[in-house]
């Protein structure tokens, strides 16, 4: 086995590409300030039940475990930075009010949750804490779109999902877990047949309810069809009420709806929501996820109203056209006079200047050279900048 | 033992400095591009044996272990970048030239290896691959030098030793290894009676050297005295020649030298350097550390000329002046005709616009807000900012 084969699903990021995630990296941590949320770093690794409690229980088979030398426990590298932004929020800051973060880094997964998935993410994030209206969840909605466009991406949909639909028809019933998650099984895959077997006994109204369900998807209109077919619950209107306020408010995104969708069940407790791009190179994905999930802060002692999004800059990168390096300079290496100052000013002014190391003078091939630096033929010491 | 309390030597970083954090950290990057230092980032997990080989192998106490599900084999969570760099180079760039990289991601250590070190260092760094003469040399030491000067620091002093210099003293005399590591030891701690004891039966020139060494420390003059006072050899002038050059040829930095320090010894092949700031908060230190590492890729088969320079931004944070956060602007949250439009105006200058969402009017306190955005009394539908 050679000494420099990666893990699978394990890269380097080579210099164009690490390039481009770079400025995209800057862009996107520049937006989230720009509405407000001030940047954390979590540590990469911390005691492990720290990582997975509360909502982060089910990132367990997602965390590598490790053992601390100092103090003999387990501690898990991290799959994802929420659980650590908001001990954040619920320690270090002590907030009463309104607390804005975000945070962009690497995570990492024991295993791919898709294909062609890499298992180390550099995940960008952004959360709100501390505010249950939907004025937070409007904000998150429209600082993913604003990362996704600020990364040059136009043609955004939102999509658009609530968890509290699914809890209003089935919570009454009272159903036991196990078939509650069958019901669960069979909603995500939209499978009718199975749902009408699973249906079996239940009221009426709730079988009705069920089979309802997986048709209730598209644009906003979903919303009044919900209304008129669903059975009426002030729970079931809550969370009608909440999906028809946001897509009202949205600008600049089609809004789609699908008031069967489940992902997140355990971790989100309001709307749920993704942003997909159109115009994405490559196969259409949702690029931005989030939604809201109070319970985030609860094991941590302080059990605050929280909405966020994060985003895979990995993926992201993948998703938008490559972006030309910039051109440098060449420059000799020398001891002439004014050469070492005139290198300085290009490079002061922000210009890439390589200098062609002796013997190597034509094997500068690391940036694009669309002009050298050479002597001025006019003034002595002095140099000047020419087209190659 | 409560969720939220970090592994020792493990630490959140908070916004104001995670904002100062991520300046410096786009000033050294954009300086070493102004250099043609191309951008990579290598994974935080890989195989174990590929982290340690070659120079990496005294990393491997400061290495944390876990075990690929998908494979079963061991990798290792990175505790220096500089061997994966080497395996870029040597791999997947596999350029006849020059190749000059950089790098700036965390580093995860077992342990600590100073008192109030962090286990988690954000380690920047640039590595120039494919020129074995001193000019590169010079170069790194010139860009470690910029990179200290872009984070604001200006009283540099540069640390100049070679790892040549003792061998060139003691490779003649074919000693046991187990005694040349005794000496090594005493002369790192410059134990001028140990040294004594260990040179008993040594050949009287080695003695005058071994006594004299731990003396060779100071400004360059003590490059001539070491031409005075050691046994010649082709080797020992090598390097106090390289020593010179560089000496000769930096600008800008205090030069010291001392010719007895061996740190780095298992790993350098040449000439080392430390950069300290005498301008930086708290104790000075060496921020900046490199030298010359010509083995670096050989266990990836290509053994080529290497030198770079590393630095950890947490360290570097520490040692500059912190800076005040930009101020922001409070705005309402609302519907009112025109508000979005101006917050969105706002944003795209650059401004940090944080809208108080309703409720939370008077707890903006996430950024120091001077300035708010009202409604222009003047005109219907515009808003303006006003000091607050």
């Amino acid at each position: 086995m050679s000494a420099w084969v990666l893990p699978d699903h394990i890269a380097d990021v080579l210099p164009s590409e690490a390039r481009h995630i770079e400025e995209l990296r800057r862009s996107l941590l520049d937006t989230a300030r720009s509405y407000g949320y001030e940047l954390v770093m979590p540590p990469l690794v911390e005691h492990l039940e720290s990582l997975l409690t509360g909502t982060g229980e089910s990132l367990d088979l997602q965390t590598f475990k490790l053992v601390d030398q100092l103090s003999g426990r387990t501690l898990g590298l991290r799959a994802d930075s929420t659980p650590q932004v908001a001990r954040i929020d619920a320690h270090l800051l002590n907030r009463q009010g309104v607390a804005r973060l975000s945070y962009c880094g690497p995570v990492v997964h024991t295993r791919i949750d898709r294909p062609a998935a890499t298992r180390e993410p550099l995940q960008f994030g952004a959360e709100i804490y501390g505010h249950a209206g939907l004025e937070a969840d409007l904000e998150a909605v429209e600082l993913a779109q604003a990362c996704l466009r600020a990364a040059g991406l136009r043609e955004l949909q939102l999509d658009l999902a609530d968890v509290r639909i699914i809890d209003a028809v089935l919570d009454p019933l009272g159903l036991p877990a196990a078939q509650v998650a069958q019901i669960h099984a069979a909603l995500t895959t939209k499978d009718a047949a199975g749902l009408q077997a699973l249906s079996q006994g239940l009221p009426a109204p709730a079988r009705a309810d069920l089979a309802l369900l997986p048709t209730l998807y598209g644009d906003a209109s979903v919303l009044a069809a919900a209304r008129r077919g669903l059975t009426p619950s002030p729970a079931l209107h809550a969370a009608l009420d909440a999906l028809q306020w946001l897509a009202d408010r949205v600008q600049g995104m089609a809004v789609s709806i699908d008031l069967s969708d489940l992902r997140g069940y355990a971790y989100y407790t309001g709307v749920r929501f993704a942003v997909f791009a159109r115009d994405a190179r490559g196969p259409v994905a949702d690029l931005a996820r989030g939604g809201r999930y109070d319970e985030v802060g609860a094991v941590f002692g302080r059990k605050r109203p929280a909405v966020g999004f994060s985003l895979d800059l990995k993926e992201l990168v993948a998703a938008v056209a490559p972006r030309p390096l910039e051109a440098a300079i060449r420059a000799p290496w020398g001891s002439e006079p004014g050469l070492r100052e005139a290198i300085a000013a290009l490079r002061a002014q922000g210009q890439t200047v390589v200098c062609a190391l002796p013997g190597h003078d034509h094997q500068v091939d690391e940036f694009h050279c669309d002009r050298e630096l050479v002597p001025d033929t006019a003034r002595a010491g002095a140099w000047t900048v020419r087209t190659l």
